[in-house]
């Protein structure tokens, strides 16, 4: 045989694209974490940031599409979003195999052995009265198309339904709140082996406009036989079922020649059905699933071995680390050149759910991890002011919508700028700031922008009755702070000097000397004429003006106050009245000093007042960092994460939020934690020995925790590059410039980080 | 021969509905009127409110598409506007004829024998220099498709160009305020007779988000020979080019064989290109191009038979009317089943441009001729309100934007209230209103509800410095006045007495005293303290205070003063301080009286400050009614008419904004004049001496004017069913009832009309 090096070299390059699978980090991520209980994640296979996230759908209304047993499954649907709370999104396009005739009806089926690794989806549908029991499903994809493969019981009848009418949250009442309402479809078989259409759906989470999501999906045998359908009508052999407003799909039977197993390729698009099937000849050329499987799973080691745990470390612990790493990573989703809204060059992401949620530790993590990534995100941002009018607080369905509190696109660009994230246009992200903090939305106050902003600008704070006064004075204020650094930065000091002032605004909601469970000084509802109020309205008879009693502990309303009219968004005052990442020492000040503010913090653990499940209590353990306590935060941490995370299906303690929870998890266990929009994270004792960053710029940055053990918890000192480093916080550009972080870890505490306190830049 | 009376009758039936072309009231209808000079109408075949609106066009940019020789013609596109001023919007799908080689390159044409009338356009290209020369072009249509005929030169190549690419108005500048901007499109030849795509544009006049004009080109020959292309890339016999964010097409040769005739049917839809084919086999299922013209003309001609004016009638007048009636009924457009952004059975209809232009005529002539259409359109206004959050006050491409003055769709609600229009949900009409009158439209100020509401709520005015202050203030307050008709008629009496106190909003920038060319009173500038300008500030220099001098006869700004940033919107105030239609007599008091309004009048007329294409000054030479003269209304509306309508291409005295200057004509050729909003109307002296109106009711109205002569100008004297009618005015439930109105014409005008004067509804 003659030798070929041209062959075997690109066979070599072929391999470094895609080892095999279960050799990389990969291999430690469990995209089940977090699947069960609040966590909500998407359990099937995506590529980083992916277009497709096929999954199983278990009835129409989870979320993430997926259910555990006994809930059936009803199909496979190719767009899903992951760790969302609220009304669901998408669930476009379902895919369900069956044996038998090609007739409606529910095929929905059991799952036995059902098993998700990164990239990988396999179950054995089952089920007595189940036309698809028997029927292996193994799902993998590239970033805009779904591959399966199915093994159809031997000499049964290998058919498939294409439903482009099935969606998640169908309700019966047209255009309800957070429901997803069907607008039109259209499927058309388009040869033997292709079969195209689409699915045009409004609403859902966000509220949104229309959205439609194209197909093409692709076979490797001929159909043999084939009926389409609209509403309840089927068709046989009729090709086309063009979109009149009405449901539709197609039933395929594949001849049983070529074997019992079908391979199928959908292809997504936002632009049109040809493009989706341009899609599948891109990305997937060939029917090796095998191969596919391989590549998305190198994308991902290339990605995930960016931070390096010492090969020692627990493999619960990387279990927790990797699918930490990979939840932060499943969204925003990359639809560069699938924009149906304008033409241009420039990135183009959707799906932030919502930046409220991610700002703090998961767009942190990307700019840590991939920080081309973080620019390509910004600049979509502000792509997407430019041509929609704002910066998007959520998107989804190519439209912004809605906010929870404040306008924390911001933030984003605030961090980015106080990070040197370059190509970024700083200017055009100042405008776009401003116009948020100057421009009411209007309308519709929950879609962008700043809601009520009128208020806010002449109170300096939301009034009592305004929803969700409190998080959302604390959010804009937050925000207004983002504004004075960027302007600071860029050399706009009248703009500058606003802003800073305005980011005070939370003291306005400060109660000064109001006492509970030991603690002084609350975020509390205050009426427009800035009169404090112990009692809020509830209901709407002006006759009789009811009330109820506030409290710093109030978390739920009484029923008939809608879940978006409270004073707080999700949270009380205890949690709120700590959020102030940019002023804590003010804070500190106004709770009554250093002694009252640690027995607070104490307070709040201790008696349960905390919730690391929501957001803005992300910062709140590590704020013990600014009494010059920092192993009292790291005692905190590692409480916080034994009780509330593990590997398990119910690992994660609340909504993952498109990643949140999970980059809040991978920060702290590397012993680091960002306060978004500010240069520096806090470092806490780390859970691991060391991580080693392989950055983008080709410099590596290793912590390494010395003697750590379940006893040596503590940081007793610390050298960066082999120089004594005396301070519990390290600035973004000392990562970014390589070396090491070395602690020496103990079993008591001593003065490492007592001294010189967190920096505060105003 | 067997006799065959089942297919005689079906004949019959098919005579009745497409009578031959020429014998209808379409034969009077000449789409030329209007098309040069400032009128800008569409003079292509259209159906009623039809969808296609297929027109030569002449370069890039007029907003119709069409220009006069000798500017050479491009192409023919599917989709126009009429009559509108501002950005171009639509011209997309492209198709032009020639005879040559299949290459990329400018095959635009002259045109000779160029003749368009109802329902068709015909042309013969030509030109030295070009390869379409000596192709005849003739085009008809039905609702949704264009029907095209193109007669190549002998045994000449017949080849066409489909240009997915093309649109009007495109500028090199992105993003341009009003400028059309490519976002993508597809082409794909599907079969040997059918070629598939779509154009996703946005903004546009209405600067609105991307909209997809779908098409199916079907042609009556095989392609013989194809090439498409992408960008500058031919691709000869590449069917599909899928949408890349690149300008696609297709170069189509036809075989000789068959003759030197091509038909080509393009369906368009705006849900998807199988749509747009499905319309084109429902519309039109064969190749009889004569059939679909006469079924085209056969629908003009049932609506335009509802105005049957006295065969007698001089034919030049009968064009102007007939020609008036059709430019009303070209928009909105029927898009019932084409909406992409939600589903359901209820009308739907796009490109309103503006109702701020149409409401005072346009659609009370929709009204008065098809009140089903009329209920159709407020439903599809209350249904977007539904969907979009705002009614809108223009709409274009399916997205609301933008605002000239008021929220004047109100005022639609209000007309159709008054008038007992039935099937109407008025009090989801109240609610849209006074989301309109109480919610800020925030972020972009012009594309629904009110602009800068919170200043008028709160001054009860728009302060100068505010875009467009003066005009704005005058219709909100009209607005209001509508919203308290109809809170009043459905017994809403708080709501009611807030917006009749509201509706006096214009006195609040009436200038008491202040005086000019011997007029007393104006709408003048006032600043947000309630101080009288009389001068106003321009440029933005905040350190010089540049000012100027501010007059009532100011009509354009400083060119540094943005078109829609001065104080009045395309007027002077001596033509806005008389555009109170809801209190006239108020009007007439703070005038000074009704000798000092009288003056006044005289002197708006006398020296021309008085401009008729402006909408805003459409009742003004009917205020004389109000004087209890009713034969000075008539004088001054005649010679309006005389100097500024005629029957040529120039016979418009401004952009006919959708049928509004058409439509002002045609009423007060029949002696009427719509007071829209309020449920009367005024009589003049007809210019045709009978009008009958054929109402859907089954009831005739008729107006005759009796003696009516070249001197005989004036009434005398009038009966209404017979009894003697004084008053110069009308209410809208005689014509429903059916009758008679006989006006006796004399030399001179006698006392009718002097006492009972038009009522004002408080």
């Amino acid at each position: 045989m003659r030798f070929r090096p041209f062959l075997l070299l690109a066979a070599g390059l072929l391999r470094g694209l895609a080892p095999a699978a279960g050799q990389g980090y990969g291999q430690f991520v469990d995209p089940m974490i977090g699947s069960e209980g609040l966590g909500r994640v998407f359990i099937g296979p995506s590529c980083p940031f992916g277009m497709v996230k096929p999954s199983p759908d278990c009835t129409a209304s989870p979320n993430s599409g997926w259910l555990p047993e006994p809930t059936p499954v009803t199909g496979f649907a190719q767009v899903h979003v992951s760790g969302t709370g609220g009304g669901p999104k998408y669930g476009n396009i379902l895919l369900m195999p069956f044996s038998g005739p090609l007739a409606l009806g529910d095929n929905s089926a059991h799952r036995q052995h059902e098993h998700a690794e990164l990239g990988y989806y396999r179950t054995q549908l089952a089920g007595a009265g189940s036309a698809a029991a028997g029927i292996g499903v193994e799902i993998t994809a590239s970033p805009k198309v779904s591959f399966y493969r199915l093994a159809y019981p031997r000499q049964q009848p290998r058919a498939l339904k294409l439903d482009a009418g099935f969606f998640l949250g169908e309700q019966p009442e047209p255009d309800g709140r957070e429901a997803q309402q069907f607008v039109g479809s259209e499927v058309e078989v388009v040869s033997a082996t292709e079969v195209r259409g689409y699915s045009r759906i409004r609403g859902g989470w966000n509220n949104g406009p229309a959205y439609t999501v194209y197909f093409a999906a692709v076979f490797d045998a001929p159909v043999a036989e084939f009926v389409t359908w609209k509403g309840t009508r089927l068709q046989p052999g009729q090709k086309l079922q063009a979109d009149s407003g009405e449901k539709t799909g197609a039933l395929l039977r594949f001849a049983n020649g070529a074997g019992d197993t079908l391979r199928v390729k959908v292809g997504i698009s936002f632009l049109s059905a040809a493009r989706a099937s341009e899609n599948v000849r891109a990305e997937i050329p060939g029917w090796d699933f095998d191969l596919v499987r391989r590549q998305l799973r190198a994308r991902w080691d290339a990605l995930l071995g960016r931070a390096e745990l010492h090969p020692d470390t627990p493999l619960d612990q990387k279990k927790l680390f990797y699918t930490g790493l990979y939840h932060t990573m499943l969204m925003p989703v990359d639809r560069s050149g699938e924009n149906p809204l304008w033409n241009g060059p420039q990135p183009y992401y959707d799906d932030f759910y919502a930046i409220w949620d991610t700002f703090r530790s998961s767009n942190p993590l990307i700019t840590l991890l991939a920080p081309q990534r973080e620019v390509d995100i910004v600049n979509a941002l502000l792509n997407i002011y430019q041509h929609d009018g704002y910066l998007p607080e959520a998107r989804s369905g190519n439209a912004n919508g809605r906010t929870q509190g404040g306008s924390n696109a911001e933030v984003l660009i605030a961090d980015a700028f106080v990070k040197n994230l370059p190509g970024i246009d700083y200017r055009q992200g100042l405008a776009a700031m401003l116009k948020d903090a100057t421009v009411p939305p209007g309308g519709n106050e929950e879609q962008e922008g700043r809601g009520d902003l009128a208020d806010y600008r002449r109170l300096g704070y939301l009034p009592s009755g305004v929803p969700r006064a409190g998080n959302r004075t604390l959010d804009y204020a937050y925000d207004d702070y983002c504004i004075a650094v960027v302007a600071k930065g860029l050399g706009q000091l009248p703009v500058y000097q606003q802003y800073r002032q305005q980011a005070g605004n939370w003291q306005n909601l400060w109660r000064d000397g109001y006492r509970n469970h030991g603690a002084t000084g609350f975020i509390m509802p205050r009426d427009a004429a800035g009169k404090w109020l112990d009692s809020i309205p509830y209901g709407t008879s002006v006759r009789q003006h009811p009330t109820f009693v506030y409290t710093p502990l109030m978390r739920e309303n009484p029923w008939y106050v809608c879940h978006w009219c409270a004073f707080f968004y999700e949270a009380t005052s205890w949690e709120y009245s700590l959020s102030v990442p940019h002023q804590v020492p003010v804070l500190i000040a106004k709770s009554g000093g250093r002694d009252a503010f640690r027995a607070r913090l104490d307070t709040l653990f201790e008696k349960k007042f905390y919730n690391v499940a929501n957001e803005p209590s992300f910062l709140t353990p590590s704020l013990y960092h600014w009494l010059g306590r920092p192993d009292l935060s790291s005692q905190r941490i590692r409480q916080i994460i034994a009780q509330s995370f593990n590997a398990t299906h119910f690992g994660l303690p609340g909504n993952d939020d498109s990643g949140a929870m999970s980059s809040w998890l991978a920060f702290q266990m590397m012993g680091l934690y960002p306060n978004a929009g500010q240069s520096y994270y806090l470092l806490n004792a780390p859970l691991v020995k060391q991580t080693t960053l392989h950055q983008e710029n080709g410099r590596d940055f290793r912590i390494t925790a010395h003697n750590l053990s379940a006893t040596n918890v503590y940081v007793e000192s610390a050298r960066l590059n082999g120089k004594p480093f005396r301070q519990a916080w390290i600035e973004h550009q000392d990562i970014v410039n390589g070396g090491e972080l070395l602690l020496e870890m103990a079993a008591q505490p001593a003065d490492w980080g007592t001294r010189q306190l967190p920096p505060v830049t105003e």
